[in-house]
């Protein structure tokens, strides 16, 4: 049996955790979960939401779910050159939160077309979608990475969440974000997980 | 100079950041952000959000935002025995990123009144209100805390996530929720916090 069980759709915020899984150069098994039958997906997480990760470790299943969270903790189990030093834990955990948080709302927000009351900014976390690109752009132009001049797991998450926007236009078109995603396809743990969710995206058309 | 420097407001998402530095025994200097002019906060954070955390260590000025992020480093810093072991990672990080993320979306959304279409759940991280409340009431009705019959850091953030619904009424008054709310009041921290944070807002009000 392999170390981890990766339940995943190729359309989804699986290919975040799938990056992470190849960075981590973690021994994975995945479960395809199709929308309208979950199946065993349900019995190790009811609200039958992907990317869930299961660890199969020292006899207990171990389930992970948020695609943050499973960055994080593949780091945590795998890959100590990836988790950040002493020095680097502010910046890691401030903009690994930023982007599961306040970035993913922001986005979600302007994506359904929600607007925030000018007068209640402060009552949503994110304040407004503009505020929230503006922080994570000012950081990009003069950080190569979250941690500074060095990738580490946080970077999988936030540049995903990046990449993401720019190629579903929910995030603007900003040169720091370009530039950011552009050294993010260095990483060859990205281009392998992007290659694996893209065949599995064409099989699924070809069939439809 | 103490260790670290806190922005907040007792009005805030501070009150979440106050009790994890009571936890962790940290030695902080409070600076109280006036919602009209944010003035020093400025400089550290641009998004003028509070809480903002700032770690004096090494010669270097660490900024930290997110409530949830703050939680977390402070255990890092200071506080080994709120740290999850191996065995508990997974649940500690699934559900400090749950409650950063889908619970605080959930509850942000629907005390805007903002309606997720039901062709769109997938699209939007938490689904349904009811969905990541019935995940998390679950899990509670198994378990004492977030990595199991252990207090962590993790308990700081989603405790405060927890408590906060039930004071606002944001979340349902499910008997799990009370139950672990009440759990939680038995740490010092928290009271020592509690009465910092509302005598604070009592000498605002007496000047209003």
């Amino acid at each position: 049996m392999a170390d981890y069980t990766f339940y995943t759709n190729p359309m989804s915020r699986g290919q975040i955790a799938r990056w992470a899984l190849h960075e981590a150069g973690a021994d994975y098994q995945q479960v395809l979960v199709d929308w309208q039958d979950k199946g065993a997906l349900l019995r190790v997480n009811p609200m039958g939401k992907v990317p869930t990760l299961v660890h199969h470790d020292g006899g207990h299943d171990h389930v992970v779910t948020e695609a943050a969270a499973i960055c994080h903790y593949l780091a945590e189990m795998s890959a100590t050159e990836l988790l950040p030093r002493d020095h680097e834990k502010a910046d890691y955990f401030r903009w690994l939160f930023f982007a599961a948080g306040p970035l993913e709302q922001a986005v979600v927000a302007k994506s359904m077309g929600w607007e925030v009351p000018g007068d209640r900014g402060g009552m949503v976390g994110f304040g407004s979608l503009e505020r929230t690109v503006d922080a994570l752009d000012g950081w990009l132009q003069e950080h190569a990475f979250v941690c500074g001049d060095r990738f580490t797991m946080a970077d999988v998450y936030v540049g995903s969440q990046v990449g993401w926007g720019l190629a579903f236009g929910s995030l603007p078109r900003r040169p720091a974000f370009e530039a950011y995603d552009k050294r993010l396809d260095e990483r060859a743990a990205r281009r392998a997980g992007r290659a694996i969710d893209d065949e599995l995206i064409a099989e699924a058309q070809a069939k439809a």
